[in-house]
């Protein structure tokens, strides 16, 4: 079976780009600068679904989302105070990586954002500048 | 400078193993399955602030935490419908991962365990005897 994105995450967020293992995707909350990796195969639920070398992978483009994220939030002035990763899957069981990065005066700190509060979405404008953005800074 | 683990995480866990790279620990909340593995390394904070061998091998160690601590729980009759990871650190800057066992039945489902609630110490015998327990699955 080919990948297909959960519709939640569909509806959620936008595409920024396509790396090797994972799609790339901004979840459009503006209170957050947050991205989410969800590996392009069918069938994933948990990180020990993927074989060695796809974690590997996973584990690259995590820290590689990570690293950049900060650097880009703390050159735009929105924190970057510390890195949230969260693998979690409650709610949507297609494997997806959140990788947010949190600013010590951000809504939700020192709490996590998952479940926190109404999401803030971006207008149209903004969210397609935002995506670009971001795609420049990955 | 040697590895020291952080006050707060010394306070809420006792110790399983240490593994190649991690401390394992078990969270002293009996409301779910929870261990934190910390990189026996100091001054280490983000994923990223590991090189790509250690990184490697934290990935090999969240896998086996998740996927053993979920067998476990199974076999318990505790769940183990998701393992949910989460690297976080907004209140404790000392690198750890989060590696959690959830049941759709348990007290925070479907939300993160994160600041759910107030945890629930086990007794002294108890918690013994889940270090042990666990310790034989991991």
């Amino acid at each position: 079976m080919s990948f297909v994105l959960h519709p939640r995450l569909m509806a959620d967020t936008a595409v920024i780009v396509d790396w090797t293992l994972s799609r790339v995707l901004l979840m459009n909350d503006k209170r957050f600068p947050w991205i989410v990796l969800v590996p392009r195969r069918s069938e994933l639920h948990e990180l020990f679904d993927l074989d060695e070398a796809a974690r590997a992978q996973l584990t690259c483009e995590i820290t590689r989302a990570g690293a950049r994220l900060r650097s880009w939030a703390r050159l735009r002035g929105r924190g970057g105070d510390k890195i949230n990763v969260g693998i979690i899957g409650n709610l949507v069981p297609q494997l997806h990586v959140h990788v947010v990065s949190r600013c010590k005066t951000d809504a939700a700190w020192p709490a996590p954002v998952w479940g926190f509060g109404r999401s803030e979405p971006y207008g149209a404008a903004e969210l397609m500048r935002a995506v670009g953005e971001i795609r420049d800074a990955l």
